[in-house]
């Protein structure tokens, strides 16, 4: 089974269920959210976690929050409830491109249909609201089921299949993205292993994906990061597959930290390395991936485990949170549109026409 | 202060005083060793590690073996009693080559003294065996202040030095053999910036590397090991070093799991990397690398975390302790007699000769 992050249940009185991903692998929880206030907290403390899930998640948060109007309140009101629980809910991820995108889809498109119905009911304006988070929801779920068809061509029959961090049906309201490639090839009833890497200092990897192949019923085995390149050597890897956080125009891509070194070892022992992400990926007012900033996250996150102190007092500590894959590394860039082989410029260019 | 990780106090009637690592880095505790069964204890639980630190407090155990003779004993009970304890220490580590070759040798010494003068009293045996335990602790901080000595050539001012793992005082009765290279360099008033990989799973370098580190104030930086080659992308990292377990005839060292990837990394990026490790690594029965069998560990060190699991239920974990990195991916091995830059058999052979 492929586990869905997320899902609207019932009509606009209805509610979202999240899986709750802080309880993972622990325990499979699920965290109703009836109103924002609660689906802020799910997104603040990592509840719901991944750049599409979260931007899927923040449209039904405004169907939510109109589920407070009354009947006395008029079609201005509706709007202006819209605009203020879209920037409170943008304030849950600062960072959060994909949310501030699906917040001003809904919002526009409520506006959009009040400005050409001015007579309209409030009800009517909530049901274009509940449509228009349904269809963001529908487009996320067809992207992931595409992204997997596109590229599990790249899995064969007996292959070890590495990938990191987490790049499945947690983060996204689909499939997911690196993941849907290996549950579109087993759909297809291909043998094949999959190696995770633990992915540190946050252990994505081992707490979420290890989990989620498992739930899918594929092959999996847990390594640490620092076993990847040992596992190349030994030819157990015939392809990498990752997913992406931003795509510069030249095909450069962030990701999680540790992705660049796979790359480089993949080069090395000449296992092909593929990206899988949607096109809305692809960033191309940046050149390359040098303009791509790195955000440095806290030291705590590497010095304690589960609580407990693992590093000397005081010792500094450097923890970026993603690092920057050379196109020239790439073999492929697959995204819902198709594939992007070995990605240039003018081929990334013509890709997104 | 470089620390030191083991301590005979006083003469005969003496003990062995440890520092007790499983505390580290949290607490600095002393852990004095009166009896054979302490120091087993000691060993078994990690209290102490490093084969070079567990060889030395072998010897140690032996003297304190003898403490329980009584005046009534006489040198045939006194033999005995050091070839019984050998015997239980040598259980304490099955795979403890440096352990089994100092029972043996401070065993052996102490039969060529009785046989050599029978009329000898069994105190005088008693100081044959203190003064053995003695030569070996001495040897072994000669050894490392000479690979400190003979590698500190390559880091020079201004340089970023990446290590992995403990290879530093708390793994031997010296100055460690890779960190050794950094004491020394320090000591000559060079500056540079220590970058410690945190070693996944059992985190040595997190632990043990970056609190010994800080004790010499030397400049240190603890990152996660799937950040390393993202920091040679940086040009960070202007020198590797590590240490290695067995080294094969033609130069292929064995280290903890992750050194191969390192070497790799090191080569794309230029960056040179060094081996320091004693001469009694080489194990010249060993033509190569591929015949060095590779320990595989239990899972539960990857899948838990300070008690808590982190991944999966039942999910399969791959686990190596060691990979090997090639000869020629080592730009220099630095043993306690001088450099052998770019290893071949013949040169390794001269060297050990």
């Amino acid at each position: 089974m492929i586990v869905a992050a997320l899902k609207w249940i019932g009509g606009i009185d209805g509610f979202l269920e999240l899986i709750d991903q802080r309880e993972l692998p622990g325990e499979f929880v699920k965290l109703q959210c009836r109103d924002v206030e609660k689906l802020c907290e799910a997104i603040k403390t990592l509840a719901i976690r991944g750049a599409p899930a979260i931007g899927v998640a923040g449209g039904y948060g405004l169907v939510l929050a109109t589920q407070r109007l009354t009947p006395d309140d008029n079609l201005k009101a509706g709007l202006a409830c819209l605009v203020k629980t879209a920037e409170y809910l943008a304030s849950s991820r600062p960072t959060g491109v994909n949310l501030f995108w699906a917040l001003n889809r809904v919002r526009k498109k409520a506006e959009d249909f009040v400005a050409g119905k001015p007579g309209a009911s409030l009800q009517q304006m909530q049901q274009v609201v509940l449509e228009e988070a349904n269809a963001i929801y529908a487009e996320d779920v067809d992207m992931c089921r595409r992204i997997g068809e596109n590229g599990r061509k790249f899995i064969k029959d007996g292959d070890g299949v590495l990938t990191h961090c987490n790049a499945g049906a947690l983060a996204t309201a689909g499939q997911g993205t690196a993941l849907s490639v290996m549950f579109e090839a087993h759909k297809k009833g291909k043998k094949f292993k999959v190696y995770v890497d633990e992915t540190r200092p946050l252990l994505q990897g081992a707490r979420l994906t290890t989990w989620e192949l498992k739930q899918a019923e594929i092959d999996v085995t847990l390594v640490c990061d620092n076993m990847s390149g040992w596992l190349m050597k030994q030819g157990k890897i015939n392809a990498v597959i990752t997913g992406a956080d931003r795509i510069a125009a030249n095909g450069d891509a962030a990701n999680k930290i540790g992705t660049y070194s796979l790359s480089i070892l993949a080069r090395e022992h000449r296992v092909p390395f593929y990206i899988a992400a949607p096109s809305s990926t692809f960033d191309l007012s940046i050149k390359t991936g040098a303009e791509i900033p790195i955000e440095e996250r806290a030291a705590d996150e590497v010095t304690f485990l589960a609580g407990k102190k693992v590093a000397a007092d005081g010792v500094d500590v450097y923890n970026p949170a993603f690092d920057v894959t050379q196109a020239a590394d790439i073999s492929a860039i697959i995204t819902e549109r198709g594939v992007i082989e070995k990605p240039t410029p003018s081929k990334i260019a013509e890709h997104l026409r």
